[in-house]
């Protein structure tokens, strides 16, 4: 195959599994500390209160690629995201349930949502997100939320690690996950069915793979961000939470 | 005085100043170990290279500021800052005299400049600069470049020490920073005399001082990230420099 021939849907498909073989932040030591029951609540905290500002942008970048979509059945598909992580005003959506895990924790929910604590690195690797998909095609927009491929093994993992390893966890703590393991599949199938039909060039499909690189990499850094401030060395920068 | 009230210019001055003297990265543990002779030429390089795009995009940010400044004599200003870092054709600017220092540290141009290896949490900090100064006021803009309040400090401090404590670099390889020294003061004058006259509330001055505190911020986010990566865990993220 020469490189610049359109790869076969399952080759493209098999390139995508093989990026979150090696970048996905199951494999990033701040996750295994987590999941394995190794951090002090005060970290958990911190994980969580950081955590909250990339829930609480989701849907300001499915919003953005909303506004983008060019036909009823684009939009109803990506509305439905937004509808998951804000809910219907009955229905707790993914933010609110976010919010029961800060809780749960024992932190201040309006210092929470003020973002006041937050680590400066978490807000940049966040709002590169959010900037990709308002810069960026459709096709690399929809291809960067292709994460979800790789997140049922993290969730599962972390839910049950957490459990076991925390007495400060509960189940209801925890809410925020279970419905995403239903969630996320269901957007995988459409948002990967549409890589592979829209991308039609190599050219463009290599776009897709470096758009899910780049997300990959930014979750990434968010754990890099924790791992620094709050585990090794342990040095929060000047005026973000300190437990 | 009401916390609403202008604050008179000196007593703006100062408040500037304590947030330097606070959130600066000069008081990073990275720097410390840069300057004191704690690092492999290994983990200089990796410093050398992530912020290289740091430079590489100061121009950026300024020309997206010189679009949108009123005035001929205002433009002239921020040109000067172009000029400082794009060279003039015949006299080298800043970009190519930090190329020097990735020279002469021995890293190949080509993939300096590709920035292939570059750590994200260094691109989303450098690109959470130029988003500021592209979607915030001018008043903003012009603020955030108050670092250099603080960067002859650092300078003198970095060169000395690096002088001092590698034997891999030479006066010749710093020649980056000795301009710098003349430079950031004469855009220092100009910057704080703006922002002294233009905020003309509280609440802008409010927004000079975020300004700065946001900047700092970026400033310590790209230490976290080159802390994290090479010196303690030591653990760079996939497809970054190793070594």
């Amino acid at each position: 195959m020469t490189d610049d021939a359109l790869l076969p849907p399952e080759e493209l498909h098999a390139r995508l599994e093989a990026i979150g073989a090696e970048r996905y932040h199951v494999h990033h030591p701040f996750h295994h500390l987590l999941h394995g029951g190794k951090l002090s609540k005060a970290q958990v905290q911190a994980w969580a209160l950081n955590r909250y500002y990339y829930q609480a942008s989701i849907p300001a970048k499915d919003a953005s690629l909303l506004a983008r979509l060019p036909t009823p059945e684009l939009r109803r598909e990506w509305r439905r995201r937004i509808v998951d992580h804000d809910g219907d005003g009955t229905h707790p959506g993914g933010i609110e349930r976010w919010l029961k895990l800060t809780d749960g924790l024992g932190l201040d929910r309006d210092y929470v949502v003020s973002l006041e604590g937050l680590l400066p690195g978490t807000r940049f690797a966040v709002d590169a997100y959010v900037n990709l998909v308002r810069s960026r095609s459709v096709l690399e927009a929809i291809a960067s939320s292709l994460t979800e491929m790789f997140s049922p093994a993290i969730i599962s993992q972390r839910v049950s690690g957490m459990l076991r390893n925390y007495d400060f966890v509960s189940e209801e703590t925890l809410a925020y996950f279970t419905p995403r393991l239903t969630q996320a599949p269901q957007d995988v199938d459409f948002a990967l069915s549409y890589v592979k039909r829209e991308a039609r060039t190599r050219a463009e499909q290599e776009q897709v793979l470096a758009a899910l690189r780049f997300k990959c990499s930014l979750l990434w850094a968010q754990l890099d961000a924790l791992h620094f401030a709050y585990v090794e060395p342990a040095l929060p920068p000047p005026g973000a939470f300190r437990p």
